[in-house]
């Protein structure tokens, strides 16, 4: 059992609570008591503001690789792409072990406590299997152990080249350089992710289930994987409606937008995670909030591959619960992610203050958890599990805060750099702005250099 | 004289160069070479990407106050003026002065090398005059001095209320809240402005003038201002078109554009820099770059406040120069600022790299010293005044980046916090990332307590 001190913390309410007494047992916060100015001397004392930890609803670990490296000459979310599948390409499940311990630890550093990463580099480059059929996700699933995060692991299922125009077949094969991310048929996808599943999940970890898109995966199949996330109870995500050339193609092939297409194969449910959403209309918004999908945004990298700006907000108004991810790692700051969701808003309606700071907050915390399968993470309550972050209030660029503006100065001017302390599932991680295990930036270095041309 | 080598440094091609050598006598680069792989013994030896020293357009130093503390409710740029102006009452000129000072030194520590403060608080809260005239902008300039940033004080007109509806008379008076930033007559800002400029112009510091913006300025004291720029050779600012509000009271009363107004004015030449330009049309970009003035984006602030996005890329391809300022300091990183504006570019127009990483320095440099007035500065070349900022490519954010992705890491991957060292005019301010003479964090925290309500 360990007692903590937080001078400021975030409970969920509009403003901070100050002087605030939390008991840690195993994993998961047993009591909590405000209005104690003097901290027992055996307690752990964290000054600053300190907030649930935040979710990292979508990541791709590997493009951290790609960070600097895309930007030379004009193009496109498509000519990224073709950079990004040669990265790829270049990983082993030694090389994805070593570059996913190092992004992760720089997530944990930057105040992030779980993370879901949507993982489809399954198999050899040329499509065989490794000898463990689940050789890349165990090392995703080590990766996590060794930086302290914890982990969603959204096995992919992948299956074809993408949508063609109408009149052909609908789908193209999966290219020379797709081949590994496809199991070849639902049903293997089906067996390899139910394996996954039962070998790994627990205390820390979740394997969920992720349609790639409706570019690589067809009707049937989305529906069969859909069918499995109800079996198995697993959390379910989907790339949807990032660029407008798939709801083009989408539209042309089955007459309907993603959106209305995955309903229509009964993906959409209380389960399901919609990643980006960027070109949406009213219809597909009043339709994922009938089903209870949640929304998860990635302003930072939508904003780098040229996406646009999604409708926060109208997602909002509609009910459906928010999240936030860093998906390729342009940028890795949790604080970056949740103020574009507001700022976005800003830029577009010439209004301020769409979402409050502490809105803010539970877009980038307990909407995250749950969206990830841990409905019980992501707040400072008894009961919860004991994952929180601290933020320094006397750092460059936090200072000058007080009494009233604790939690905006923390949505609105914090940083990465300014996370002091985490404690993920009951266990200290970062401490004075140090990871414990992971020495961040030269692991990142050795991992990218192993990849990279 | 001192002798730098620099691991990498950007020289102003598309990518950085390796092992160069410069030589600082006084305030000048008096020699370069490139190539030197082993630095002399006696050099300062900079490991990283060094590249000149940023330039801040356009600074407000005291709304720095504010960061944190105008994101209660809903509401507008309208609104947070009211928030504004009550910080803006508060300050004398020994609170002017503390604050400002720590404000520039958190701009040195983030990589700027000058500042151009648009500076309004001219007088006593009530309107009257301190007993030296100019006492709150020695205080800037002492501020500055302490900081050791290079500074450039826009001095600035402002004479009314602001734009009525069309029928009535244009202008209404100033309001209580506004009559310190008001000389009475154009005639009086002439006198004080000219003799701020005979007794404050050197090597560090350059007296400007501004015009506050349409709003506040009538014609005829435009072309007065206008004047008074070209017979002393000073650069001459000007807020124009930040909101939509601003186009539409200059419409209805003058039957002109703001730009067009101004131009008719003659204020619009190559000293000129109009600062925001969000909402003008493309005769307004054409009337821009006939006439040789530069632009100032100013992205942090411009969706701060709800402002909305600039055209950048449409002024860039008229030829108009862009530089960017921090403004309102809810954000003071210049990284931050250049990546916003190709960003921006990105979400409304689905295309990647409009502006290359190259591109995106030099309106963070070059462009930013123009328009301050210091054409000699922004550039890493023999003669060029000696401001430079090295920036650690072994941080968290930056770690992984290689020959190729120098520069592109640097303008998408850093951030304030990897500055490690800054010299401006020839002297070390930042040493291994800490201001040598300012503790920043307390001296923020310090000055902001006292102004705060």
């Amino acid at each position: 059992m360990t007692t903590y001190w937080f001078e400021h913390a975030w409970l969920g309410g509009e403003t901070a609570d100050t002087d605030v007494l939390i008991t840690v047992d195993g994993e998961r916060i047993t009591s909590l008591e405000t209005g104690v100015p003097h901290p027992p001397a055996d307690s752990v004392q964290l000054h600053g503001v300190t907030v649930p930890s935040f979710a990292n609803g979508h990541s791709h670990a590997f493009q951290r690789a790609l960070r600097g490296r895309t930007h030379e000459r004009r193009g496109s979310f498509w000519t990224w792409r073709e950079l990004m599948y040669r990265a790829a390409e270049r990983l082993d499940p030694d090389g994805y072990h070593r570059l996913a311990r190092a992004v992760f630890a720089e997530m944990v550093r930057a105040g992030f406590g779980v993370v879901g990463e949507f993982h489809y580099l399954h198999h050899r480059p040329d499509g065989t299997p490794y000898a463990d059929a689940n050789a890349m996700g165990e090392a995703v699933i080590a990766a996590a152990a060794d930086a302290g995060i914890r982990l969603t692991v959204l096995d992919t299922l992948y299956l074809h080249g993408g949508l063609t125009t109408a009149g052909s077949e609908p789908y193209v094969p999966v290219g020379p350089k797709q081949q590994r991310f496809s199991d070849g048929s639902v049903w293997a996808w089906v067996e390899r992710a139910r394996s996954l599943k039962l070998a790994h999940d627990s205390a820390t970890v979740n394997v969920g289930g992720a349609i790639h898109s409706v570019r690589t995966v067809d009707p049937m199949a989305m529906r069969v994987a859909a069918e499995w996330s109800h079996e198995l109870e697993a959390v379910l995500h989907v790339h949807v409606s990032e660029q407008p050339a798939e709801n083009e193609a989408c539209q042309d092939q089955f007459s309907w937008s993603p959106v209305e297409l995955l309903r229509r194969e009964d993906v959409l449910g209380p389960r399901t995670t919609l990643i980006h959403a960027t070109h949406v209309d009213a219809d597909d918004i009043a339709t994922v909030a009938d089903t209870g999908a949640a929304v998860c945004l990635c302003p930072t990298t939508e904003r780098d591959l040229a996406d646009g700006i999604g409708p926060g907000r109208a997602f909002d108004d509609a009910g459906v619960p928010l999240c936030i991810g860093s998906d390729s790692h342009a940028v890795i700051d949790p604080f970056e992610e949740i103020r574009a969701v507001e700022m976005n808003e800003r830029v577009t309606s010439n209004e301020r203050t769409v979402f409050r700071a502490d809105q803010l907050l539970g877009i980038g915390t307990a909407n995250g958890y749950a969206a990830l399968g841990w409905p019980d993470g992501g707040t400072i309550a008894v009961g919860s599990l004991a994952d929180f972050t601290t933020i320094r209030l006397d750092s460059i660029r936090t200072a000058g805060s007080t009494g009233e503006s604790v939690l905006a100065t923390a949505a609105f001017a914090a940083a990465a750099e300014d996370v002091n302390h985490v404690v993920i599932a009951g266990r200290t991680v970062v401490e004075n702005g140090r990871h414990l295990d992971v020495d961040v930036a030269p692991a990142l270095a050795e991992a990218i250099d192993a990849v990279v041309e």
